[in-house]
Parts: C-alpha cells; sequence; structure tokens
C-alpha cells in the first residue's frame, strides 16, 4: 500500500458514521461548515510527506520482511533516543503546519498500539501479541488515521465500575458470542473520532476483581453500528479570520463516544476480562501519550513568545525593563518544556528493542508546561493591552468606512495593520475560544497536573539523593531506602 | 427631578448618536439585538432604586440647600469611611445583580467628577469648580448615565503628544471660539458609550510645556455631532444561555471614541490648556477608580470560589486533600482581596470634607486581584475538568434525541443538569469569551499591574520601616529619608 | 499589687528551678552569660510600662469590683475591636522594643487563659471556670510571667496518645490523690520556660475515647519538683554585636520540658479527663495565639522594608527598575499582613462578652506571612549583594589595622561604616542564626502553613460565594450547601 | 611533573603570604583551626585522582607534543558536549565529596584561563595568547590551585571607574617599568584565596574609553608582596559537628583582596590598556563559570532532595498528601535543574577547536537554580519541623545525663539518634551559618538573577519564535527581526 493523500483521507471519512454535532445528526462530516474545517485539519497530516522539507521526518521505510512500501513516521517503532527525537520533531513539525494546533490522527493511535504491544509482551499474552500486531500492521499499511478512546465517562468517582449505579460508566462488555463482543457504555474527551478511520479503546483506570467485563481494549471502524460520537461544538463561532487567525482555520472536535451493543469481532479484541492489564495499559499509554503531549505543545510555546516579542515592538515597549524581563521569563518557561522534552528522549529506557522516553522526564516537563501555562497566558495579555477585549472585529476592518479610522488611530511603533494582525494573534492564543481551549488542554490534556506529580513521585530514583543525604548524615544508606 | 426608571433610562438612548457595530452604523442601539444586551445589562444600574433590599444603599436624600429629591446614590460624595463603604457596597451590589459584570455607567462618572472637584479645588481655579459643580448637580439631579473617555489611542508611545507626527493621536482642541472649542482625536477602551447620555473625556497623562492643546477636560453628551463610537463586537457569539448563563444577557461594550471637530460650549469645557492639572486630573481619577475597580470585582472572585466548591461536589472530588488545598487558596485570595478592599474604605483620608479611599491600600488591593487572577482562572478550570472544552452546548443539550445521553453519562456526584450548569457557569467565567473579557480587565482596566505597582512604590509612607530598620543598625534615621 | 519592674521580675527568676544548657544544669538563670541575655530581653515587658509613650498600651485598670490597682494590659479580657486593636498594638510595641523579637512572657499566657476560659465556660464546668479564673487573678494581681507548655512530643504520629509503645509521648496523669495528680511526660517547642514564673500546660490536639489520662491542662510554678528543662542552644554564637546587631542583645530560648511525677494540686488543675475539652482547647487557644503571632510578625517585616530601602540606597541601586519593583512587592507583602491582621481585630465576634478575633482572618494574615516569608528574605538578600556572607566580622571591625581597608574599600553610595551596620543588620536578620530561627519560627510557629489553611478552609463560611454562583448558575442554593 | 598529593599541596601553602582573619595576621594558614579546615577541604581536589572510583574522572593525559605526563583533568581543554559533561561530572564529584561545598581551587581559575584564551584568541594579540597558554601550562604541569579576583569593589555604582572620586574602587595599573607593572586596589568575594598558588585577576565589567589603567588581566602567586587577604570569618562558629555535620569539616574561605603596589612582571599580565576586551572576558568568564555553577549546585540539590524524604520518613508523615506534594516539587526542581545543566553541554558551540556550553542554556539552568532556591529552603524547613530552632546542641548529645532524655522524647517514625542526625544535616543545609552561606551563594555567586536573566534575554535566538508568530498572523518575518 501507499501512502495517502490528504484527498483519499477525506474521501475515506465518506461513510454512514453516526455523527451528531449542535444537537443534529451530520449527514457528511467533510461537507459539514464547521467539522469539515476539523477534517481538513487533520488532513495536513498526509501533506506532511509531500513536503519537502518534511518528508525525511514524515515518510519511513522498512526492508523487506516488512513489506516493501513507505509508511506514515508515526508508525515507526522507536529503537533508539534518536527515533524518539526524530518522532517528536515530526509531532513538532505536523503541529506547525497545523498552526500551533496538534494534528492528532496519528500520534494518539500509534502511543497507543506501543503501549498495548508492551503491556501484551510483558503478559505473554502470545495471541494478543498477535491481534495487536496484525491491527497495527492494517493501519500502517493503510496508513490510517486513527482516534484513541481512553478515559470513561466515570459517574460515582467515588466508586469502582462494578459499583456503580449505572453499569455503564465505564465501557464494558454485555455480551460474548462465538464472533466477537457485544460491549456498551460511553467514553468522554475523545479528539478526532469524527474525522477518523478507527477508533481504539483503552481501560482508563486500574481494576480489580470484580471489574472483568470493564477490563477491555479493541478497536472499530467510527462507522460500525451502534457507535455515536456527540461532537462537541466549543469552537463554534470561530469564523471571523481576522480575529481568529488561527482557529478560523484549524479546529480539532472532541466528542462523547457512546457504545450501544457495538459489536466487536475477536481478531478486534486485544484482551478481554484482564483486571491486570488495565491499570498497566492506561499509565504505558500515558508514557508515551505525555511525550506525545509535550512535543507538540512546542509550537504553541513558540508562537507565544514570538507573538510577545512581537507586540512589545509593535506596541513601541520592547526597551522597558518590565517588559525585558517578562520577555526571557517567557522564553526561558519555553525553552525549559522543549529542553526537558529532548532530555526525555535522550535518556528513554530501550526494553525489548523499544525505546522509551524517560517518565520522570516526560511527566517533568508536561508540569512544567502546566503549571506556568496560565502565567504565560497573563504575560501574553499583559504585553499586548486591552485591544484584546476592545479591538474591532473583521466587520469593521472590512468596512470600507470605519477601515480609515483604524488604521489612523490603532497604529502604534507599527502601523495598525500589521499591529493588529499580532494583537489578534495574541487575542486568538490566549483570550477568545481557541485561548480557553488550549488553557483547558493545558490543565487536563493527557492527564492533570495531580496525575503528572503523581507520575513524577512514582517514577522517580531516589537512591543518589537518599543515599548522599544518608552518608552526609553519618547514617548506613540502606534504612532509608524508600 | 426624579429617580429615573430603567425604562425611562432606555427611552433617553433613542437620538441620532452616531455608533457603529460590526462595520455597520446602529440605528437604534436599544433595539440592537447585541448593543440592546449592553443597554439592559446597563439598565440595571435603575432597578436598584426598587428593589426593597438596595433602596437602602441605592438612594440618597439631600436637605433643601442641595434640593429636595431623591438621588442616586452614585452620585453622593463620600465624606467618611462609612460613605465609602456605602458605596463600595452599592457598586458590589449593583455589580452582583449584573451576575459578576460591573454596570458601570455611574461609577466612572462620579469618580472622574469627585477627581475634577479635587483637581480644581486644589488648583483655586473658581470657574472650573463652578462648571464641574454644574454639570454635576445637572447628571445628579436628571439622574443621568455618564462614560469616561481617557485613555487616548498614543500612537508612538516614546513621544509626547506635541511630538507625534499625527496630532490626533491624543484628544486635542483645534480651535477656540467665542461660544466653546472645537476638538478632534481618539480615545481607546470606552467602556459603555453607547448607551449611556455624557461622556466626560480626561487627559491620559501628564503634559508639560508645548501640550497645552491637550490638557483639557469636558463633558458633551453622547449624541454631540463629530462624535463617532466604534463599538467592540469582542462578546458576539455569546448566544447560547446553556453554555453562557452569563454571557448571554450581560454584556458590556467598549467603543474607539472619535472626536472629529467636536464642538463643545465653554460652559462644558472644566478646563482647557492647563498641563498643569493634567497629570494629576489622570492620577486623582485612578485613586477613585481603583476603589471602584476592586469594589465591582467581589461579585467575580465570590463567584468563582462558590463556583470552585459547587463543581468540587458536583464532581465528587471536595474530600481529595488537593482539592481542599485549592479551595482554600482561592479563598484566602478571593477574601485578601475583599479585605484589603474594606481597609482601603477604613484607612480613607478626609481632604476638604471628601473622603478618599487611601492610595496605597487600595493598589494593593487591586494589584493583588490581577497579579493572582490567572491562577484562580487555572485553579477553576483544574477543578472542573475538560468537559470545559469537551462538552455539550445549548443545541445537544436541548435536542430530545440527544439529551438522554447527557442526562445519562455526564452525571457525576450531582445529576448531569446541575452539574453541566455549574459546568457552564465556570465555562463562561473563565474560558469562553466572557472569560477572556474578564481576563483582560483583570490585567489592564483601570491601570496595568505596573501602574498599580508604582503607584504603590510612590504611596508607601517609609517613615516606619525605615526609622526602624535605622535605629536597629544603630544608626540615625533622618539621614536615610525616602 | 502593683506592677512589677524588670529588677523585680528578674530577682523572682532565682528560684531552684532545675533549666540544663548545653549539657549542665543551669544554677542561676539571670547570672548565666546567654540565658541572661534572654532573661533581659523578656525583662522589657516589665519597662514597657515605665515608657511614657507606651504606658497607655501597657497598663490597664479595672474598677473596685476587680480591685483598685493597675495590670500589665496583657491580662486585659479584650472585650471589642478596641481592645484587640490595642493589644494588637501593645505586642507591637513590645516586640519593636525587642528588636524584631517577641517578648512573649504574657502575650501567649493570656492566649491561654482566655481560651480556657471560652472552653470551659462553653462546657458549663463551673468548677474548672473558677479555679481559671483564680489562677487568671493571681497571675495578673501579681504581674507573672507565662509560658505555655502544648506541642507534646508525639512518638508515632500515626498513633493516637493512648496507643503510642511509650505512653509519656503525650503529658499524662500517671497518678490522681487526695491534694492533686501527678504528671509525667514532656512538651517540646516551649518558648521561654527557663525565666518565666508559671508554667501553663494544654493538650496539643483532640483526644477521643481512651485518651483521658492524656486530656488535662494545668498550670504549675517554673521551679516545681520534677519539672525539668532543656534549653535549645540554637542562638548561641551570636556574640559579636558588628554582625549580628540584634541577636547579640535579644534572645529567645526554647526547652524541651520534661515532668517526672511532677505534683500539681487540685487547684490548679483546671481539669483532667475531659477528651472532649482537647481538641476544642487546642483550637481555642491557637485562634488567640495566631492573632498574637501575626501582631507580633508586624516589627520584623517593617525592619525588612526598612532595610531594604536603606541597603538599595547605601549599595547606590534605589533607582533601578527591578529594585522598585523588588521594594514594591515587599512593602505589598508587608502592608498586606498588617492590613488583614487589623481587619481579624475590626471583626471579631463577640462572645459572652469577650472578643473573639475572626478566624478566617487571623489565619489568612498568617498564612500570607508565613508563605511568602522566604521570598521576603531572597528579596533582601538580593539587594543587600554578597556581603552578607563574605564581609568582615567584629575583630576585623574593632582593629586599628584592618579598620582602614575596610573604610576605604566596603564603602558604595554610602560610607562604609553606615553601609556595613545596615548590611549586618540584614545578615542578622535573614543569614545566620538568628536569621534561620525567625524563618523557623515563620514556617512552624504557632502551627505549620497546613495548619493555617486548614483553620482556613473550616472557618470559611461558603454561604455568601456558593449562593452566587448557585444562583448564576440558575440553581436553587440550597442543595450545594457545604 | 606528577599530579600532587593533598600533603604536597599543603605543604605547598607555607610561604610569607599575607592573610588576617578576625583582626589579626595568620602566621600559617594550615595550622590556622579554621582557615586549616578549609584548606584540607580544598585538599580534597588531590584526593580525587587517588580514588579509583574518580580516577577515570579527575585525571587526563596528553601526548607528547603536550609533555607525555598526567594533568588534573580540571585543566583538559573541552573539545566537545562529552568533555564538558565529564568536566561537569568532575565537578559535581568533588562536590561530594565535599559535602556539597564546592572545591573550586581549579574550577574557576581553568574556566577563567579557557575564557582568557577564547577572548585573546579573538583579539588576535599574540603575544598575550602566548602569555596565557604559558601560564595555563605552568598551572597544569605543576598541578597548582587558583583562585580568580574578578568582582571589584566598586564605589559608586553609578560611575565609570575613571570616574570614582577614589581611583582604587576598581584594581588599576598605577607604574608601569620596563620589568612589569605595578597594581593596586581591592576585590571583594574572592573564593579560596588564602588557600591556593595563584591569584588571576580579571576585569568585572565592560570598560570604555579612559578606563585603559582598570583593562587589565593577570596573574600573580598569593605570597606577592603587597597581596593582601583579608578573610571573612562568617563561618566562625561552626565547630559543634552535632548540629553541623557539613559545616563543621567543611569551609570556604573569601576574601577582601587588596593590591597595594603589588609587581606583576610582563609575563604575567595577559593584556592592559584594553578597554576593548574588558566586557568580553568578564562576560566569556562567566559563560564558563556558570556552567561549573550549575555543576557545582547538583549535590546540594540531591542532598536536600535525600534529606527532604528521609525526614518525611522519620517525622513519620511521608505518606501525607500534601508531603509527597512538596517531595515531589523539590525533586523536579532538582532535577529540571540537573537536566538543564545536562543539556548546557550537549547544546554546546565548539569554535576553535574549544567547546563553549551553550549561553542560553546554562543561564536558564542556573536562573532556575536560584530563583526557587528559596522555596526549596522553606519546603525542607516545613518537612523538618520546628526542632531545627528548638532542638538540642552537641554538648546535650554528648551529656550522660541529658542523652537519655533525648533519645526518650525525641524519637519519631525513627529512633532519635537517626532522627537528630538529618534533622541537623538539614539545619546546616538551611538554618544556620552554612545554610546562609549557600543562599548568599545562590543568589549572588557567578553573578545576580538580574545578570543571569540579561544573559538569557541576550542569548535567545528569537528566529523560531518570532518567525513562527509573524507567519500565523499572516506577516513577512524579516520586518520583526529582533
Amino acid at each position: 500500500m501507499a501512502l495517502r493523500t490528504a484527498a483519499q483521507f477525506l474521501a475515506g471519512l465518506r461513510d454512514n458514521r453516526e455523527v451528531y454535532y449542535r444537537g443534529e445528526r451530520v449527514p457528511n462530516v467533510v461537507e459539514h461548515p464547521e467539522l469539515g474545517v476539523a477534517a481538513r485539519h487533520a488532513s495536513i497530516d498526509y501533506e506532511l510527506a509531500e513536503n519537502p522539507k518534511l518528508r525525511e521526518l514524515a515518510v519511513y521505510r522498512e526492508g523487506p520482511s516488512e513489506g516493501s512500501g513507505e509508511y506514515s513516521a508515526y508508525y515507526r517503532v522507536p529503537r533508539s533516543s534518536q527515533d524518539l527525537l526524530s518522532r517528536s520533531k515530526l509531532i513538532e513539525a505536523g503541529t506547525t503546519e497545523g498552526a500551533t494546533l496538534v494534528l492528532l490522527i496519528k500520534e494518539i493511535g500509534t502511543d497507543a498500539l506501543f503501549a498495548l504491544k508492551r503491556v501484551l509482551g510483558r503478559s505473554g499474552d502470545t495471541d494478543g501479541i498477535r491481534r495487536v500486531e496484525a491491527f497495527y500492521r492494517r493501519c500502517r499499511d493503510n496508513d490510517l488515521a486513527l482516534a484513541v478512546a481512553q478515559t470513561d465517562v466515570k459517574g460515582d468517582r467515588g466508586k469502582r465500575p462494578s459499583e456503580q449505579s449505572d453499569l455503564d460508566m465505564y465501557v464494558r462488555v454485555v455480551a460474548k458470542r462465538a464472533d466477537g463482543i457485544l460491549v456498551s457504555g460511553a467514553k468522554i474527551h475523545t479528539s478526532c473520532t469524527p474525522y477518523v478511520d478507527e477508533v481504539i479503546v483503552l481501560p482508563s483506570r486500574s481494576m480489580g476483581p470484580g471489574d472483568e467485563p470493564w477490563s477491555l481494549a479493541f478497536a472499530v471502524p467510527v462507522a460500525t453500528p451502534g457507535l455515536r460520537l456527540y461532537a462537541s461544538d466549543y469552537l463554534h463561532g470561530t469564523d471571523d479570520p481576522f480575529t481568529r487567525p488561527i482557529s478560523t482555520n484549524h479546529k480539532m472536535v472532541e466528542t462523547l463516544t457512546v457504545f450501544e451493543n457495538v459489536f466487536v469481532p475477536w481478531e478486534r479484541v486485544f484482551y478481554v476480562d484482564r483486571p491486570d492489564l488495565a491499570g498497566a495499559t492506561a499509565l504505558t499509554f500515558v508514557e508515551f501519550h505525555r511525550f506525545t503531549a509535550v512535543s507538540y505543545k512546542l509550537p504553541l510555546l513558540d508562537a507565544m513568545v514570538g507573538a510577545a516579542i512581537a507586540i512589545a515592538k509593535a506596541n513601541g515597549i520592547d526597551r522597558a525593563g518590565h517588559v525585558r524581563d517578562k520577555l526571557t521569563w517567557l522564553g526561558g518557561y519555553a525553552e525549559t518544556v522543549r529542553g526537558l522534552t529532548e532530555l526525555a528522549a535522550l535518556r528513554c529506557k530501550v526494553e525489548n528493542g523499544v525505546a522509551y522516553p524517560d517518565v520522570f522526564t516526560t511527566n517533568m516537563a508536561k508540569w512544567t508546561f502546566a503549571r506556568e501555562f496560565h502565567q504565560a497566558i497573563e504575560t501574553l495579555q499583559d504585553l499586548a493591552g486591552g485591544l484584546l477585549a476592545t479591538g474591532p472585529g473583521g466587520m469593521d476592518w472590512n468596512s470600507p468606512e470605519v477601515r480609515p479610522v483604524l488604521d489612523k488611530y490603532l497604529s502604534g511603533a507599527w502601523p495598525a495593520d500589521r499591529r493588529m494582525a499580532i494583537m489578534n494573534l495574541i487575542g486568538d492564543l490566549t483570550t477568545r475560544l481557541y485561548g480557553g481551549y488550549q488553557a483547558i488542554l493545558a490543565v487536563h490534556a493527557e492527564g492533570s497536573m495531580e496525575a503528572e506529580k503523581m507520575a513524577m513521585f512514582r517514577a522517580y530514583d531516589p537512591s543518589r539523593s537518599i543515599g548522599l543525604a544518608m552518608r552526609l548524615a553519618g547514617l548506613e544508606t540502606n534504612a532509608g531506602a524508600k
């Protein structure tokens, strides 16, 4: 199979998938005025291979034993620090083409598949491994787009899946048949579902005895009967390209992903009834996925730093001491995230030939990103000024009567058109719907800060530090082991 | 004259004012689908006096020498701490009725008038004082709504008004006539202009020799020929009451306020050609106005704390240690601002019978509010969860087909309807357009954090602290005076 | 009885109290080269009444029913905001005389007595009330100095007192006799014990069934047999007045306070076997005591702000933008603590005629103080410069050979002697032993930040904020009550 | 020449150097009770080569053209990332052997020599290069210990060297002779001067026309006539090994380093009268030296993290949520510094065969270290508890009478001896004199945070970020270049 083009990808979305948007069934996602924007944004993924500057990053080749074709590099199993760095660069490049919005139609899916390989590999479930491998090759060989549905709707957070009053609060097996299983329940926060080919479904937490029906992993095509996608309209209203230079053309859509007696043939069931694998799958997935996350945050951070420098110049305040201080802080913040991301790859652990980004460093990068992101927003808003909220809209800008007034009065150290272009970029990034969207992603996507801190706590190897402290205190080290 | 009703106020806006919105001239502000929302929000001011619980706060009486009527309490000149506390409570109550959005059609105007009284009083310009007093009585007696246009568009921030290549970058006198003056130029960030009766115009900075034409203060009716208002459409698109419970019904609108040869009769010119008064006016105005600002921030802070507690319960996470820690921080932040606001009134200085809130304490309250506001946003978003960005819209909620799915799957510790009501309140407050609007206000309205810090630096009385340090160091105090 | 003089107080310490310092029994505390410094520091308390400027604050009179004498104002039961403000001012004035180090020989004891009055009053234990009242009058009438031993050594923090392997980990009754009780165990962090007249002993935590023997409150003279004080030598070595202008002459000493079968006559047992009163006593005591705490922190904060301004001038950097920014932050921090302290008094609750500082506000003041104190240290060290660690000592300064070199080379914008006086004040306050002592006090004295946050969480009244949030969300309020 | 032993190094310090301590001339530094501790601490440097585990790091060999001997690896000119990582590891290992206190008798000197090589290399001053090379070989071949005197005493910070009223405020040439020059003036904050072989003297700032006499770099043996060292006694009093497990045995000493007509032969004058080289020397030196700095901070950070974990266990609070949160923060802080330090080496620039650590990343590491260090102190003090200030001293601990009381009552989850060992380690690291010393170093050594931020601002390459922002805003990139 050859790599697909963006057009082929979009053509592939024309099926009987059941998508709801703003209360109505969507007959055709690609032609829909809003979901179509999201689908076309995602399709940028398929253009990377055609971009001469990015082709090297975006495509890889495997020898005869793996077929003779070229594949999307997202599907390359990382074997080394260098592979992880390349994957990170690819994700960064894709997100840059996406104008700071991640494409996410292969990143997250391969994170899930790599995680499933590891978990099943460790468990020795050879049949499960075979099914994952087969699915992986199918996706890779057909250059498919993937979503991952992980977060369950959870119901009462104080109860396990089997204790919920409504058993559908976590996705579960409701029946087993000779040819497969039937699943019901719902996942939330599933990104890109309306415009991918396949949905991979993973458990979202550790399970225990009694949670067998909820302990499963599988994949289905989006157009499977009984699978219904309720898409969020959060970014509805971002249709003024003057004030929303990014979000008018770039959207991502999340769904409430409902399964009602969805049939999954055995070949697509990676495992079922395995409470012992559920927690490991959830954790291993996020270990990969947070590395994806910090990689795709980098263009956003760069755009923020660059916009901050530009607006300081456009406003004519770039020589003020406090402005330099804020720019330096912002640059230091962005570069710390970038540096730690790079280090997470350099410090990878290789297990059975697969390279895993260092868990502590990855989480440290993500936590650094998340915990200071709102300060970065504040800094940008501070440097930009009140025009973020009081400035003109696109209809003003395009009015022959109004425009001359704006040109005259909204100039600063830069003329009004250039100044407002940067101002509106900052507004889109930090203040309006897309800004709020990125803020929520910063706080919640790929796990909360609490989850990141917990991962850091668990992954920290205290032997060097506690050994030193004990030695300095004149004590034997071993008694103080973690 | 009697107090006006909301209907009377709205009726008064029907004149030939020149307002532009989204590129077009608005024939009638009150009937306009978006500006009308803002006008009706402002009209809440006129309902306060009719609310039995608030009447005491909202109305005051003056003895015979001042006429025998009742007046809106915003017009009461504060004489004591108690008067300042009452004014603060009134502003807080109005903003609470405004659902966290300040009404601002008398607050800011009286701040300006009190400031003009002080500045002209100190300067001994008896004629100017008389004109300010006359205008003040006219506004008070007719229960008028006022906007204040202060911030000039500024052009090149490194140059004085007289040095700009375009002399209109600061509002200025272009001609003097026997009956009055003609003014040109533009102000930016003027709040509520399209739906008030009068606009008061103040200088935005200190002026020096050569800046005479830009050193003026005056007032004109909104419907004055040559005065054109270009309204920002920032809150356009907040029309889904499910996801925007506040901003669908409550808006404030800012304008680019352009003067083109606007005629101002002498009786309405408070002063002109007075560089010596410009800086004092700007500073005195913000001293009053920042006290207004911290007063009107309190309902927003309360709503944020209350929503945080509610969503923690609705999500079923209110017993987690880190959640309590975040709630405590948020409450401590809000109450510190409240406490310092109260203290600013208690520590007032009375000068010539007028009570001025303590400058240092007022600015400390405002600075505390501003510098931690983004952390408060983050905290709320953290507690609320990803549904802020991935949840359903009003059209989903109102769809008979979709609603049962949402009811089933979006419940937490509270049922879905109650949980989503709080979720959407938080989304409106922190994440979508209104959230961005409040964030920009936090950072920029009534002056930036840098301006607040500068005011604190200037207002700090170092005698106690430096005296103690010098004594402890065994040194004479006087040599180290500031 | 008359008020005592400092000399009378010191004379009263000459008894057979059992004090250990640096491994040895101290025969006479007052004559001891280091403990004597602490005793004389404490004796400043007795000089306040003789200081004409402070007499008004330091002394109070009661009518005939209370005796006709004058009393130390620490003993005045606060009846109003004004009384609490006066008490706060007195504590502040005493600490200012103590050169930023609290005197604490009546503050804490009266905090304990007021708390006991309230707890026993609420419990209706009239006999206990009578004993507390009698002890209170004895202390007041004789102008006694008091320590409070509260924090138990605790042993295994995961176990209750009755579950400890060594039952002495909390102070307890080991025997009851007709004439009184015998107590054993130990308290830690007891301030000023070696140089006061009486020690009041309170429980440090809530108790439950089975904890009866540990649930007691009593008082004993310091010189009671079986009571042994092991004093910390933390401030040993602060004997160079050049580099330690404060701590050479001002010390406070804490003890490990050990009870070995100490006899307490019934008249001095306020209660025993009352697990129901233990927690309330501990909490009520800290509610008073944290108000004392924030009051005595104010001179320290003033000294830090003043020293910061002075060193910026002495170093010649006071006009730099970043320096002004740091000074403003520091002033804002100090004044926020001061303002909240004042508010805690203004917002007092009066119960049975006694005024209690507002719990939420008091804890907010203390938490604000504590959580930013280390940043204040950093700021001072930043402004002062490396001479804090690399500068000369007193022996250099006093050497005729070395001094001219120092005078020549250590001058800045101020001559060397003045600059070094401020430098050394900052070193004493932030960098050397006394600085570390104040830092530990900031973090731990009167409860940790976690304890303060817990108190804030409990004391927060959510009705206004949650009511507003529910109303804005269109929900009924009552369902969301805390 | 062979590598020297510690004994040989110490023997080499016995000369007629002129050192003053506590007001008196020190006849023999090594035998002095306090300076001898510092000298022996420094001598650990010479033991590294004898430690089998460290020999590989500590020694390097050069081929015949460079002589056939082995040299101390500090003298190895870094040629690659790997060399910089090895240098960093060596500095870290030496500091670990020094119990968190840097040895600094070769680190800083080689930083200075590498900087001089670069600056003179760029300037094309072949004679200067030759003299630096000759001096470098002399130091390397004889395994000498070096101090660097850079910071001038500065006098009035608002004036250039030539404008000072006392011309000695910056070290300067007072006379030129056929055989060399005479220099006068003073440097401050010079580390280790009393116990090294040579002092390298560098300018501390950029110079301009008229500053020629102050624009020089040279080296002299410590025992040169006219060179006088006034050592700070800051760490005097750290003689109780129980409470100061580190600082009793490990000290570093700084001097006021005074030159009075000191003769420097031409062969040791690297340059003179070169205002054009002064600023470049100062900057290039700190670029190397900040990499040294972040390397030597790592053991301190490790000790703090390890001590925090250990005391949480010893106190029995390690399972509390807020404790885990604090430990995670502390670990994240320490590891961010470590990670950025590693990256600074990995991102090095190679110029003329010499590898320079990346300036932006190095400064980011140092700034990260410095700006959060006080929070790390607070965290440790918070976890440790009030015993830091109220615990027993060594004389108590060693008293047969007192010790059993302490053993009984100071146990926690760990027995008293182990708990107090960790407690005292924390006290030494954060609270007493050594803690203050490290805090001052964090804020000031190798430049202040303001200097680090300025270096970051200058070193930041905005092309990627500003290019992205301009592209996203639809603007041409080049117009916005920095």
